[in-house]
């Protein structure tokens, strides 16, 4: 049985200790934050449903904890932005043990501290159906320097950092029954938000365009381009897949197309930008440029060229299977 | 079915505009809040989740729409603050007649009207079971005037705004299965949050704390009294009770003790601070006054004294029966 929830939110508060930027954080109607002076604030919400986003079966409590922050502050990184507060609203079964709960604040908390970020409030309620968390990250940047999906440009270059598609074929093996040591599958069980790398961006002015890749490459881009107006021709041999396994091993080109949940940073830069090879010690692969027109186009190593269609996640699609994967968001 | 993600977030942005205070909206990782210079932002969240907080068979969508987001508008309204922007997550069950979803928007959208605050992003992902929703809504008080739970002080005066009660009778009555016309039961059906009252509070700097009534006096009373460090002494003659139902009658006392979900305000002011009888157009009642101490004492209308013990909604509580009733909060 869970503690009773006045004695949980006693727990939670006594775990979260306020930091700069939040005046008044849980035991009050509402947290009170202080958003920089010539700052805009940054605020983004990210479901983590069992049976939907994770497995109990799959993922130890603490992994759950730190993929649902993960989700969140990469959110931040993806405008360029500092975190400054979490919110965490967490329904629970009746009968779930209270290790759980443990479990999930740890490696939510450790990556809060990690990253100087305070957890400010939320909600508790009993679940009626599973574990359910909802989580909310409120930031800041700069007045009118916060990144945006809607200003790449004909012309501009396109690149990701580190690699992709290491968390969807984790998440393949998962369901086809393997047991997966954590340690050699990272980029599925610790995801990193690319905070630091986001915010160099924003400072050095070096970016037109940014989105996390949370649904997978070939949907985000669509989003880059849709909101732009624009579209994109991406060369197969120059996205950097990721290396995983025990034996280690390069992932198939479709889950670097496709996969999602592996949390790096699509940026598009004006030709003239000089991007470094490497930012805040992640790798920086520069894979295709923006076109006029609104299809994006991708050239195979043999120069074939095919339509890219966005066939990341995709909630309520038809015919999909059920699986556990990252939802898209509507900010 | 519900329409596709793609389509539903769509579908949201198309009826959400954006407003003053929210530069942008959905479509970006995050929304870009603008907070008024000299003001601080407040944050709350909270869940309504089907079969703990709300039934289809008992709530109509636009009720449901319009009770979630309440919820959190009355956070705001507790400390005295402006509503800026709403963010909702919303878990839909695959099985889920898009009309469904037609009438909770609309609830939700029309009392975000009336308030002048926007929807500016949140997370759609497809629910394991049920229909899920957490709202957050994000607010300002000028810097260091925000009212909170912590400040009432011995000698304090008690008041309530409105009439308590309405909303756990009408519940009773769900429960034991009666059909309810919405509007013989405005206080269930359709709460008010008293923004323009908790406003009028701050800016003439007349109460020293404040708490919205969302789980019932008795345990609303006790959050005052536990982060002030005080008693209180409150008398149930003086307790304003809901009138309600076909023919009109005065709920029971019992409810106006611990029944939730009113979404009234109350709130401690120092004795020499003159407090109108009618604020924005709400009734306001003096209940009692702060003591020195931890206890609070209910005076029965021969003047019998007791203690009274948080008797209102907990989640996770020992023996409590299943029941559709808001959840307490973390912040």
């Amino acid at each position: 049985l869970p503690l009773n929830e006045k004695s949980l939110i006693a727990r939670i508060r006594s775990q979260a200790r306020p930091r700069a930027g939040v005046k008044a954080g849980i035991g009050d109607d509402c947290a009170i934050l202080q958003i920089p002076a010539h700052h805009e604030a940054l605020v983004t919400t990210d479901f983590s449903l069992e049976g939907v986003h994770f497995r109990r079966e799959w993922h130890l409590p603490e992994v759950v904890g730190h993929r649902c922050l993960t989700r969140g502050l990469s959110d931040i990184a993806a405008m360029g932005g500092q975190p400054i507060a979490v919110f965490l609203s967490l329904a629970l079964p009746r009968n779930l043990p209270q290790r759980w709960v443990e479990g999930f604040l740890k490696g939510l908390l450790e990556l809060a501290r990690a990253h100087r970020v305070s957890l400010a409030g939320g909600d508790t309620a009993e679940s009626p159906s599973g574990i359910l968390a909802d989580i909310v990250v409120v930031g800041a940047a700069p007045n009118g320097t916060a990144l945006r999906r809607s200003s790449a440009r004909p012309g501009d270059d396109i690149y990701v950092t580190g690699s992709l598609g290491g968390a969807a074929a984790a998440l393949e093996l998962l369901f086809a029954g393997r047991k997966l040591r954590p340690s050699d599958y990272p980029q599925h069980f610790h995801p990193v938000p690319r905070l630091a790398v986001g915010q160099f961006l924003r400072q050095r002015n070096l970016a037109s365009a940014m989105i996390d890749i949370s649904d997978g490459l070939s949907t985000d881009l669509s989003h880059i381009c849709e909101e732009s107006g624009v579209g994109a021709e991406i060369f197969a041999d120059a996205i950097p897949r990721s290396v995983i396994g025990k034996p280690l091993h390069e992932v198939d080109l479709k889950f670097a197309l496709h996969g999602g949940d592996d949390y790096e940073l699509l940026f598009t830069a004006p030709r003239k930008k000089r991007i470094p090879a490497r930012i805040a010690g992640v790798r920086i692969s520069e894979i295709g440029r923006i076109t006029r027109g609104k299809r994006i186009v991708l050239v195979s190593s043999l120069g074939v060229k095919t339509i890219l269609k966005p066939q990341g996640w995709q909630h309520f699609g038809p015919g999909r299977r059920e699986k556990t994967k990252d939802s898209g968001r509507s900010s």
